[in-house]
C-alpha cells in the first residue's frame, strides 16, 4: 500500500503476474496521526486494486496482514504460493525511528521480526521462493573508501577473505536495515535461501507509466519531515513558495533514483532470481547528488515556471557528516538492463506542474523538522 | 541470576560495591520446561543474596525485572543510580535460538529490545553510565584472516578507513549479538554513550574464589545440549561414564576461558571505564583449543581418577566449519592486568571431583543434541 509497493504491484500486474499486496496500513495510520498526509489522495488499497483489475483484466489480490504475525504470514505464503516475495514491509523513516522510545521499539521489532518471520516461513514452506528485500544505501554510511556492491575482499596481515561490506548507519532505522541484512545473510548461509538485497538510495517522483493519467492510481507521496525524502520535499517547498531547507552545510552526498527506476530495478531483480544459498546485493541508485545540488536543480526548474525560490540553511537535526568522500559502485542493475531515468530540468518541471495542482493541500507545518538526533 | 551474572555480582560485592541483580528468571523457567536443570542446586536469587549479605555485611539488592520493559528499566536505573550496568540479560543459547519460530522470535526480541531499552534509558537518564555488554567471539565466526579486537583498518583502492571487524555468525543467537553490537555502536556514535563490548569465548567451570565452600552460592551450571558449553558437557559426560560426543570432525577451534577469568575481565572493564562516545571491544578468552583437544584434556584428567572414557564422533547438528583458520588477537584484557587461569590437568581433576559428587543427578538424555540447524 506504500510509496514503492503500490507502483511495484502495478508493474508486475502489467507484466502478467498474479500479484498479492499485503499491508498492515502502518503508513496510513501514522501519517494521519502525525498530520503528515500524502500530497495526492491515495485511494483505499482494496478499491484501487479492484479498479485496476476491472480496467486491465489482471489480478491484483489485496489483504490486510502483518509480517510480525508468523501464523498469518505462513498461511498467506502457503495459500498464495509465490515465486517471489518483495519485502517492502519495513518502517522506513529515519526521523520516526529517532523520535521516541515507542517509535524506536516499533521500528526495531517491526523491521526485524517481520524479516525473521519471512525468512523462517520461506525456509519452512519453500526455500526456492526468491526474497527481494529493500535495503538502503544508508547501511554503508559515508566511509572514506569506495563503496562496493555488498561485499568486499579484505587483505590483512598477508591473508585474505571476502566479507559483507562494512556497514555503519546514521539512524536507528538505517541500523535496523543493517541488522536485517545480517539476518537474511544468516538464513541464506544456514538454510540456503535465495535473497536479493537492494541497497536503495533516496527515491524521488510519484509517477510510473503504468498509472497513466488516473488519479485513482496515485501513490503515497510524502513531502513532510518524517516520511518525505529530500527531493520530494524540495518540490513541495518550491511550489509552496517557501525556501528549500538545507540541513547543515548541504554537502551530504547520496545516490538518488526516480520511482520509475525503482520499479524497474525490482522487476529486473525478480526476472533474474539468484541461486539457492546466495545473497545478491545490488546498489540501487542512478546518480549521486549533494543536497545543495538537488536544491539548485529544483530552483532552476521552478524558475522556468515563474516560481522564485531560494535555499535556506538550518541547523542539521540529524547527526551525519556534512563533508565526506562518496564513491559508491552501481553497475549490477545496469548490467541486468536498467536504463537510468536521469534527473533533468524537463522531468522536474513536469513534477512541479503536478505538485502545483495540489498546492492548496500543502501543509507547511509538516515540512519543518521536529525530530532531533540528540 | 545466571551462570555468569551471579558470580560477577559476588565479585563486585566483595570489592565493596553496592550491587543490584535484576533477572526475569528466563533461564530457570526454560531449563525446567526443557528438562535440563543445572547440575548443582541453585538457591533462589533473593535468598542466596540475603545469605551473602548476612555473612559478608555487604549489599546485594535483588529484583525480578525484564529489560524488555522500558518503564521498569528506566525506573530501576533512576532509583539505583548505577556507575555501570553489566548487561548479561540475553538469551545465550545457540541451539535454543535454532529450535523453532517461537524461540527464534524470543531470542531476537529479548536480545535486541533489551539492549535497545538499556541504551535508550542510559542515554536519557545519564549517559555517563558505563555499559558493559557481553558479546561473543562467535560474532566474528571463523574468517580466513586474523581476528582483531573489534575494529580493523581496511585499505581499498588506494584509500583507507577503520571499521568494526567483519562479523558473520553461525547461529541466530550469535547473529543477534552482531546486531546488538551494531545497536550499541550506533548509540555510542549518536548519543555519546560509553560502552565496553566483550567478545567472550565459551566459558568453562563453575567456581570462583568468592563462593568459598558454600554450596548455597553455586552458580547455574548447565551441561546439556541446549544451555551447556562444550567443556562443561565433557566434564559431565566423563563422570556419567558415557563417551564425549564430538560434533563432526571436532577440529572447530574456539577461544575458551575459565569462569574465574570471566569475572576478572568484567571487573577490569568496570575499573577502566571508556570515554563518552567510545565503543571499546575486547576479545575475552585466554586459550584456543579445538573440540578434540578439549576432549583429550578431559579424558586424560579423568583417567587420573580411574575413569576410563572415550571420544565419539556424531553428525554435527550445527552448520559450521570443521576445518578452519583461527587466529584471534586477545591482548587488551591482559594489558589491563588479567592473569589467565590456564586449563591444566590439576584444574580439570578438581572440577571432575566436584561433578562426581552430583553423579546421581546427571540426566544423560539432556546431553544428546536434539536441535539440528537444518
Amino acid at each position: 500500500d506504500g510509496y514503492l509497493g503500490w507502483p511495484t504491484g502495478l508493474i508486475f500486474a502489467s507484466r502478467g503476474c498474479t500479484v498479492k499486496l499485503v499491508d498492515n496500513f502502518f503508513r496510513r495510520k501514522v501519517t494521519e496521526e502525525l498530520g503528515c498526509s500524502p500530497l495526492f489522495e491515495v485511494a483505499d488499497m482494496h478499491a484501487r486494486a479492484k479498479l485496476w483489475n476491472s480496467l486491465h483484466g489482471s489480478k491484483i489480490e489485496t489483504e490486510e496482514g502483518d509480517l510480525r504475525d508468523f501464523s498469518y504470514l505462513r498461511e498467506a505464503i502457503i495459500q498464495f504460493k509465490p515465486d517471489a516475495v518483495i519485502h517492502f514491509a519495513e518502517q522506513p523513516s529515519a526521523p520516526y525511528s529517532m523520535s521516541g522510545i515507542n517509535e524506536a521499539q516499533f521500528t526495531l521489532t517491526n523491521n526485524l521480526l517481520g524479516t525473521l518471520n519471512l525468512a523462517y516461513a520461506v525456509k519452512e514452506i519453500d526455500p526456492d521462493i526468491h526474497i527481494i528485500k529493500l535495503g538502503t544505501m544508508g547501511e554503508y554510511g559515508t566511509p572514506d573508501i569506495d563503496i562496493e556492491e555488498g561485499f568486499i575482499n579484505v587483505r590483512h596481515k598477508g591473508r585474505e577473505d571476502k566479507f559483507l561490506f562494512p556497514r555503519q548507519a546514521s539512524s536507528l532505522y538505517h541500523t535496523t536495515k543493517i541488522q536485517d541484512t545480517d539476518l537474511l545473510y544468516f538464513y541464506v548461509r544456514t538454510a540456503g535461501l535465495r535473497v536479493t538485497d537492494l541497497m536503495q538510495g533516496p527515491v524521488y517522483g510519484f509517477w510510473v507509466p503504468d498509472m497513466g493519467d488516473r488519479t485513482e492510481f496515485a501513490t503515497f507521496f510524502n513531502y513532510d519531515a518524517i516520511f518525505g525524502t529530500v527531493f520530494n520535499r524540495f518540490l513541495v517547498q518550491a511550489v509552496a513558495g517557501v525556501p528549500l531547507t538545507i540541513y547543515g552545510k548541504g554537502n551530504q552526498k547520496r545516490g538518488y533514483l526516480n520511482l520509475i527506476d525503482t520499479v524497474s530495478c525490482i522487476e529486473l531483480a525478480a526476472k533474474t532470481p539468484v541461486k539457492r544459498g546466495q545473497l545478491r546485493v545490488m546498489n540501487q541508485f542512478t546518480e549521486v547528488f549533494s543536497v545543495n545540488e538537488l536544491a539548485d536543480i529544483v530552483i532552476e526548474a521552478a524558475s522556468k515556471l515563474g516560481i522564485k525560490t531560494t535555499k535556506e540553511q538550518i541547523e542539521n537535526p540529524r547527526k551525519e557528516s556534512e563533508e565526506h568522500y562518496y564513491n559508491p559502485v552501481h553497475t549490477k542493475l545496469e548490467e541486468l538492463g536498467l536504463t537510468p531515468t536521469r534527473l533533468n530540468g524537463q522531468i522536474v518541471v513536469a513534477m512541479l506542474e503536478k505538485v502545483m495542482q495540489r498546492k492548496s493541500f500543502i501543509s507547511e507545518s509538516a515540512i519543518q523538522p521536529t525530530v532531533r538526533w540528540n
